[in-house]
């Protein structure tokens, strides 16, 4: 296998883009991601595409032709590949371009994650939210996304005295960073009380604990790390990139305190890179629930197994720590766009990596990861990522 | 890159399945696969899945988690990847799994492609086969399929003389080899009279030229051809897997008579594998309306341009002839649930090529190709498989 190197970058703006359609915030995030690398599109040897929702929502499918075609590449009749892994889809797809070029089958891919959710009925939404689910086993007898991260907060705070306030944190955190960020969706910052005091979504979760379902797409361009000086000054090399799944229903899990997709995952990164936690100077985790932002501290190892808890509480992971979690803001503030989340994670930690992250930078951040999550922790993706130079 | 086999396959029946869900029958194509190579699931190394439509349809997806998990393999925390094309779902799903094994990051994959599309009412089945042309420019503004098809085939009648009867024959060859299929949708023979007495579609094409939707499942594992007999004494060698993509919509085309996708996979396809479209002896190839059967055979150079129609109404391309076209039945006979069909055609060649087809078996068939398209040839795939033994 060949070391590969990301050396482009792209990202809309995450928020309510409703005068926009799919086709041109995909198109956008791909377009800035190649002028970023300053390659065209003969340079290019496939497309990658991550997005859950189109079927269901604009009956589009065969995006990734779709994508393909209104970024004027079509006229090279490049492979175009759509995946789709529920919130995950961005991350898988950006894991099977790494395959592609890791291996020598490509040299150098565009990898895109886009989605739209803002322009449907509530009704559709909440049907969206629960696709990733078991449709026969949970969404169907009524369960959704919320009630069962609810079940999974109330399990953790009674097994590890877990405190609501530290949930809270989470998302004060999210927040506080997504203030620094000019893509993100939230840009207010918020208070462990407004998040207390927030409108009850499924108790113990408030509106607060939940992140905003989002319009926005990012992308990333992948090549061998030995030619990535060509394209940037800062190449940003993926020292690992692992998947790993788990039943779709969570009544099937050995523990639902934890998510083992993301355990397993985490330690194989952890291994092929060749670093422990302590060494991760910056995390872009799923918080999709604050709850799920306190699980994915503790699988990734930042934290001692039921110490999250306390560790929020004293402060830790906020801008400036070690790890810092979520610079970007996270799903909770940066924004939800599901097929977007895990290329626009990546985005980020190579903001940060290449120094160029404004007011949010973490001062000499070297090492980073991502962490993407579909369904209920049914697949997880981590990535560690490196500077260089 | 590493030589690649198929040592394993298995399929549903194809039909209308009302009693089975989606899962099941995704389940039953992939456990019959896995034991026709007599594997388990710590054998494997991960899963691919092809499916266009459980968003829209039954509102699920991670899709490739669900079927992981209902297939036993969610304890093994394998990668599960889904990957949608449109009709060619299947066919890209394969491509990703042959370059994840040939390029050495997989061993042992197994591949999967299912769809329900039986089980909707008339105007959501309408909905589903324009999902995959370009919603904005087409779609929306009422043009199916269907209707694009028909213009196709009023433009090869202009410029070829092409007559209605040559393509009334391609259901008809169709049609005669599924009757020789136990799991094809269609078992009747027809005949040329039947097909032009049918029912109008979108003149000239009738009811008989175009494909059934159906419901169906299909499976195939891939291994290194250098382990291959450890699993099977014959070994299908993946001699080519190539994919080619175009616009989205068919108004953006150089020529709408032929699709350059097809035509560019298959060129890449004839020079990576050293055949010639000569040294073919069967080959499956997209009819999902009967002119599309024809540009098929020209695209993939059976014929010269131009003369399929002649070809055609001389006999050719029947049971027996070289090469014989969709011995399976095809799309329009053995049946088109979507993300199935790229793996079932690959299910059919390995059969033909075992020596396993039954009554429809071609004497001696020791080369043979699958072509799959998505939307109107926005996306092609060409794969060439050689018996090695």
């Amino acid at each position: 296998m060949r070391e590969v190197a990301i050396v482009g970058i792209g990202s809309t703006k995450f928020g309510e883009l409703w005068d926009r359609s799919f086709r041109e915030i995909g198109i956008e995030a791909g377009l800035k991601a190649m002028n970023d690398a300053k390659i065209t599109s003969s340079d290019l040897d496939a497309l990658y595409a991550g997005t859950m929702s189109t079927g269901s929502l604009i009956n589009q499918e065969n995006v990734a032709s779709l994508l393909l075609d209104y970024s004027g590449l079509a006229s090279d009749h490049l492979p175009a590949i759509r995946i789709e892994a529920g919130e995950a889809s961005g991350a898988l797809a950006f894991h099977q371009a790494y395959i592609s070029v890791a291996s020598g089958y490509y040299n150098i891919v565009v990898v895109g994650g886009a989605e739209k959710l803002t322009d449907v009925s509530e009704d559709v939404a909440r049907e969206i939210t629960s696709a990733t689910s078991d449709q026969e086993w949970e969404s169907f007898l009524g369960s959704t996304q919320a009630s069962q991260y609810a079940l999974i907060a109330k399990r953790h705070m009674h097994q590890y005295n877990t405190s609501r306030e530290a949930m809270a944190q989470m998302s004060v955190i999210s927040h506080a960073n997504a203030s620094l960020n000019p893509t993100s969706h939230m840009q207010n910052k918020i208070t462990i009380e407004d998040v207390l005091k927030a409108p009850p979504v499924a108790t113990p979760l408030g509106m607060l604990d939940c992140a905003p379902m989002s319009d926005g797409a990012a992308a990333v361009i992948l090549c061998p790390l030995d030619i990535a000086k060509k394209f940037t000054d800062t190449p940003i090399k993926v020292s690992a990139s692992v998947v790993s799944t788990d039943t779709i229903a969570l009544f099937n899990r050995r523990d639902i305190t934890s998510f083992d997709s993301t355990i397993l995952a985490a330690k194989k990164a952890y291994d092929i890179s060749n670093k422990s936690p302590d060494k991760i100077d910056i995390a872009e985790i799923n918080d999709n629930y604050s709850i799920a932002g306190l699980l994915s501290v503790e699988d990734l190892m930042f934290s001692e197994k039921g110490k999250v808890s306390k560790n929020l509480l004293e402060g830790k992971y906020a801008l400036g720590d070690k790890p810092s979690i979520n610079t970007s803001g996270g799903l909770k503030g940066h924004g939800q766009p599901y097929g977007a989340v895990g290329v626009s994670q990546l985005v980020e930690v190579v903001s940060q990596l290449r120094g160029e992250a404004g007011k949010r930078q973490v001062s000499g951040a070297s090492v980073g990861l991502t962490q993407t999550v579909g369904g209920i922790g049914s697949v997880s993706v981590v990535n560690i990522l490196e500077r260089v130079n």
